[in-house]
C-alpha cells in the first residue's frame, strides 16, 4: 500500500507497544494518530498513566518501524485503522479493538458476517473432519469462517471456509510476515489469496506466548458466533468461548464422547450456558432467530467528524450514565459534554433518561 | 402372602381395571377398597362417569381374579395398597399413583432413594457398560437403581444397581408373572432374590404395547432422578424422561457422538434443558445440592385414620382452595370439610390462607 504520513503515525503508534485500551483514550482526547503523536508529552500525560506516556515520549524503535513500513510497501500489503471506513464495526462492540491492525488479503470480508470455528491443536482426525464440514456448511450459508490459523481444529476450519462463498479470515497470534506453525504456510497463502489474514502485531514479531490468548478476543470479536469443536480442558478455544461470551456472542459446542478427553471442554461449555449443535443448521436456526438483536451494533464514533461527539459517545458505554462521570472520563468542560450529548441526541445515537443520565442506543447495522 | 378380606378387595378393584385416577376418586369417597366394592351402584355413579362405574358393577371376571389370587397365595408374592404404610411415599407426589401394585423382593427397596437410568433395548456395548458403570456408583452411594427391565441399557443398569448396597427395583410391563424379554430370565431372578420387581398389571398379562409408557411413569416416580443413556429419538425412554420433568425430577443425560443416532434423544434432553453429565460424581453433586428440596414431600393422605380428613387432603393440592370447591370436590358437606380442615390444620397438614383459603403443606419426609 502506499505509506502516507497518516499511514506512518498509525505505524508509529504500534510500534510504540501502547496497549489498545491507553491507545483509545489517547485517541478520544486527540482525534487521530497524528495527533496524539503532536500532542506535547504533558497533555498525553493528563489522560494516560505516566508509564503509558513514556512510551510515546520515547523515539521509536526504528528497527521495527523500519520493517513496519518496509512490510506495507509491499503490494496486498495493508494497515487498517480505527478511523478508517472499513473498520469492523463488530470489533467496535467489543471492550479493547484493536486501534490499528495488519492484513493481507480481501478486506471485504471484514464487513461480512463472520462466524468463528475453534478447537484443539491435536484434535482427532473425526474432529478435524467435523470442523471442515460445519465451516464449509456455515461459508455456503454466507458466514466467513473465523479462527486463528492454529493446527488441527483452526485449519480444518479455515480449509472449510474457503470451499465456499462466505470465505475465512485468520487472526494470527505472530506479526503479519510469519506463519505458525509452519506447517500451515500453504494454507495462509490460501487465505491471502482468497480470504484474508489479520493481525494486530507488527511485522517481525515471532510467536510469543502471550499474544495468542489476546488474537482470541479478536477471533470471537469477529464473529456473531463461536463453535467450539474438540476441546480439552487446557485448550485455549474455551478462552475463546468465553471471551466470545463476555461480547455477547453465541457460543455453541459440539458433545462428544464422555470418554474422549476432547470433549471435556465442549462438555463444560453446554454445563455453563452454550448450545449444544448437532448440525450447522442447529447454529443457522439459532442466528437466525437471534439475529436481529446481533444486528443492532453499537453507533460507531468512527463515523463522527466532531472530536468531542466521538469522545462523549466513547466514554458512554451502554449504561445509564451521568454528565460528570462523562466530564470525569472524556476530560472535556461540562458544557462540551452537554453540547455533545444534545446533539448526538438529534442524531438519536444517544438518550436522555430520567435523572440526568444518558444512554447509548443501538441502530441497525 | 396370606389373603384376606382386604387384600382380596383390593385385588378385586385391580382385576375390574378401573384407571387409576377413577379408583383414587373413589377410594377417597368410600375410604378403601372394602368401601368401594361395598358402596352400591348408584353411589359409586356419584362420583365417577357411568362406563368407570359400569366396571365395578358387572361380576369380575373370575378366570383373572382367581389367577391373581392364587399368584398371590405363592410365598413371596405379595401386593401393595395405597392405603398400606409401606405404600411408597414419592408415589403420592405423581399425578396417577397406582392405587395397587404387585411385588416381589424386598419392599424396603421401596422407601430407600431411588434414581432411575433409562436407555435404548438396542444400545451399544459401550452405553451398556456406561448404564453399568454409573448404577454401580450411584447404587454403591447408596441409591436403588431403578428401570424397565427391558434388554440394553435397562438390564445393565439393574446389573450395575445390584453389585451394591443400593440393589435395583424392576418395574415391568406386564403382570408379576411374566418376565419380559425372556432373556432376562436370569435378572429378574436375581432381582426377585436381592432386589424388588413391581409391576401395576395383574397376574396373566401379557406384554402389551400399550402397558410400557404406562410404566414408565413408576421408573421416574419411584426416583429422584433419571439418567438417560444412549437413546434414539424414537426411544421410550424420552417419554420417561419427559414424565420425571413433569414429575418434578431431575433428568440428566450423557452426551454422545454427533454421528450416533443412540446420542440424539440425550442431546434433546440436554437442549431442552437435561443436565449434561459425564461422571456418576456430577449426579451426585446435583442431587445433593437439589437434595432438601426434594425430600419435601406431600403430606400422606394414607396414613390418616379420618376418611373426611383423607378426602379432603386429596382434593385439597398444593393450590390456595376454598371450602366451597372442596365441598364440590370431596361430595363432603361444608360443616364436615371445616372440621376436617381445622383438624388437619392442628396437625401441620394444612395452612389456611387469607381469604378462607386453604393450602397442603409439605413436611420433611
Amino acid at each position: 500500500m502506499i505509506v502516507d504520513a497518516r499511514v506512518e503515525a498509525w505505524v508509529r503508534l504500534q510500534v510504540a507497544g501502547v496497549a489498545p485500551r491507553a491507545l483509545v483514550t489517547l485517541l478520544r482526547a486527540f482525534g487521530d494518530a497524528r495527533g496524539v503523536l503532536a500532542a506535547s508529552p504533558a497533555q498525553r500525560r493528563r489522560h494516560v498513566p505516566t508509564d503509558v506516556a513514556a512510551q510515546l515520549d520515547m523515539a521509536p524503535d526504528s528497527g521495527r518501524l523500519e520493517a513496519a513500513l518496509a512490510w506495507l510497501r509491499e503490494p496486498g500489503h495493508e494497515v487498517m485503522a480505527w478511523d478508517d471506513p472499513g473498520y469492523p464495526r463488530v470489533l467496535l462492540e467489543i471492550a479493547d479493538p484493536p486501534p490499528v491492525f495488519y492484513f493481507q488479503g480481501r478486506r471485504d470480508l471484514l464487513t461480512a458476517p463472520g462466524f468463528a470455528i475453534v478447537g484443539s491443536r491435536n484434535a482427532t482426525p473425526q474432529g478435524c473432519e467435523d470442523a471442515e464440514a460445519f465451516a464449509a456448511a456455515l461459508s455456503a450459508a454466507g458466514f466467513t469462517i473465523v479462527s486463528g490459523l492454529a493446527q488441527g481444529i483452526d485449519a480444518a476450519a479455515h480449509r472449510g471456509g474457503l470451499r465456499h462463498a462466505g470465505s475465512s479470515i485468520a487472526v494470527t497470534g505472530t506479526g503479519p510476515d510469519r506463519v505458525y506453525p509452519a506447517r500451515n504456510r500453504d494454507l495462509a497463502h490460501e487465505l491471502v489469496a482468497r480470504g484474508l489474514v489479520i493481525s494486530e502485531f507488527g511485522p517481525g514479531t515471532p510467536p510469543l506466548k502471550q499474544n495468542f490468548p489476546r488474537r482470541n478476543r479478536l477471533v470471537s470479536g469477529l464473529s456473531r458466533g463461536v463453535l467450539v469443536v474438540e476441546a480439552t480442558l487446557d485448550s485455549g478455544s474455551l478462552i475463546t468461548a468465553r471471551l466470545a461470551a463476555e461480547q455477547g456472542r453465541e457460543v455453541f459446542a459440539l458433545p462428544g464422547s464422555i470418554h474422549s478427553p476432547f470433549s471435556k471442554g465442549g462438555h463444560r461449555l453446554i454445563r455453563d450456558g452454550a448450545k449444544l449443535v448437532e448440525t450447522a443448521q442447529d447454529i443457522l436456526e439459532e442466528l437466525a432467530v437471534a439475529a436481529p438483536a446481533q444486528r443492532m451494533v453499537a453507533s460507531a464514533p468512527t463515523e463522527m467528524a466532531d472530536p468531542d461527539a466521538r469522545a462523549v459517545v466513547g466514554a458512554l458505554g451502554h449504561d445509564p450514565t451521568d454528565v460528570d462521570t462523562l466530564v470525569a472520563r472524556t476530560g472535556l468542560t461540562a458544557p462540551a459534554v452537554v453540547a455533545a450529548l444534545t446533539a448526538l441526541e438529534l442524531e438519536r445515537v444517544v438518550a436522555s433518561l430520567p435523572g440526568g443520565r444518558w444512554q447509548r442506543t443501538s441502530r441497525p447495522e
